[in-house]
């Protein structure tokens, strides 16, 4: 793993950049303004890796990425699960009652929102990362400021814990794809994900799945979203649990190939579990 | 239609009130604080209905609401599809370059990214609603704040637009359910939602899709969940085009209770289309 930079969206402290260091404890994370950017800078070599969320418990699939994976010919060589523990972090010496204004990201902010109610009178501000939040209460030096961030923002900007574990709900898991430039296979793959196209036509996708199941190959996520401006077309975002060289997989992918529109391999690689 | 309330989170010019009132244009919109609180005013009886926005064509599936959905007996009988257009709200007069801070919903503000980003050095301020936040401006009466929240929010507030669309993507699409109390049947009902659990093995759910797929009856979503606390357990939701009336689909939902751990049905519903 030696020599690995894995670009992430956000700032040192980041859920992403946690993620990145639990795919690789020994990778030099890279932090980057925008998802966008990410892809980019994989792409264009300034990263060997770059770690994206594409899931969470809550708040559901973040179709923005699989948009972008699709747009990009960057594989899949691993995923990680993080458990998403927000806390409120303040400078050394700040009282909760203190507290008049938080920072956080909108998504962080969502879901935090019974704690925030409970300050009455707050003032909530959105920045464009969690970390940042954190990075900004350091810097203005205020004693009446907090930020919604992970413990670890904690470390990184010298902040006291206020308040641990205020998410809405104790269930708060993000999956993290790791991509890197193509060919990009991975040791040890024990998943593969792929999306494909049907039409949607009674039958399509039982079709569709008959070659994992004819084979035995279980499938651990599936989803389906309407392709916007092809009305009666869907793509399948299909997680299966097999390495893209079991030849069953290979053969299943094949019969894929005569029911769809299109089929994509988005990678083949070993998922990292909480 | 005469003497239908339907039960809202947010405040009057709210998406979810469009919503309601695209379902049903001389209902009684009520707003609401929270979804747990739209839930209980349904089954309170403050509400003849309730309407929840289920799916975004850009964040994905709301899980929160399927949850509820699963905690509540209370049938969805309509279904409502609508455009996600947002605005940058100000007091008439307030030129673009006046504003100095800008009020919105969390999910709202990581929607406009493109469009914040551009104001450089504004103040982002979160807050429960998006049309709260409108309210904000016109209450507060400052020339240098401005909301982002729907074209009808400036009618209901006293508001010009002073940039529309500036959602990060075009296609932003949020579909609703509509939730009443039980029985609550349908007239014209073209669209069947359930849920279902399933272990992790491989053909599982392909033997569960066969009911429909042999009685050639077409699913319109279908999306995995992992039932937390239960490590090999699956929910899936699915819509089907067909009312629960339907002989076959009576029988395919029969064959789905042999195969699963539980089988609800959600509602049976007919579809307005954007």
């Amino acid at each position: 793993m030696g020599g690995m930079q894995i670009a992430y969206q956000g700032e040192p402290g980041a859920y992403s950049e946690a993620a990145a260091l639990k795919f690789a404890p020994t990778a030099t994370p890279l932090p980057i303004a925008s998802f966008d950017e990410v892809f980019a800078a994989v792409a264009g070599g300034r990263a060997t890796h770059g770690i994206l969320p594409m899931e969470n418990s809550i708040g559901g699939s973040i179709h923005r990425n699989y948009d972008l994976l699709l747009e990009h010919d960057l594989p899949i060589v691993g995923e990680v699960e993080l458990r998403v523990d927000h806390c409120l972090l303040a400078l050394p010496g700040t009282r909760l009652e203190q507290v008049q204004v938080v920072y956080s990201h909108p998504q962080a902010l969502a879901q935090v929102e019974t704690a925030l109610r409970q300050m009455r009178g707050v003032e909530v501000v959105a920045v464009y990362d969690t970390a940042g939040a954190a990075k900004m209460v350091r810097e203005g030096n205020r004693q009446n400021a907090a930020a919604v961030a992970s413990r670890r923002a904690a470390d990184v900007f010298g902040l006291e814990i206020l308040r641990e574990s205020i998410q809405d709900f104790r269930d708060n898991i993000t999956r993290f794809c790791v991509i890197t430039t193509p060919p990009g296979h991975a040791d040890g793959a024990d998943k593969t994900s792929m999306v494909f196209a049907l039409a949607s036509r009674p039958g399509a996708l039982f079709k569709a799945l008959a070659g994992f199941a004819l084979r035995d190959i279980n499938l651990t996520k599936i989803e389906s979203r309407p392709l916007r401006g092809k009305p009666w077309e869907y793509a399948f975002y299909v997680d299966v649990e097999a390495p893209h060289t079991l030849p069953g997989l290979q053969r299943a992918i094949a019969d894929l190939e005569e029911y769809c529109y299109w089929v994509r391999t988005l990678g083949s690689y070993r998922a990292w579990k909480p």
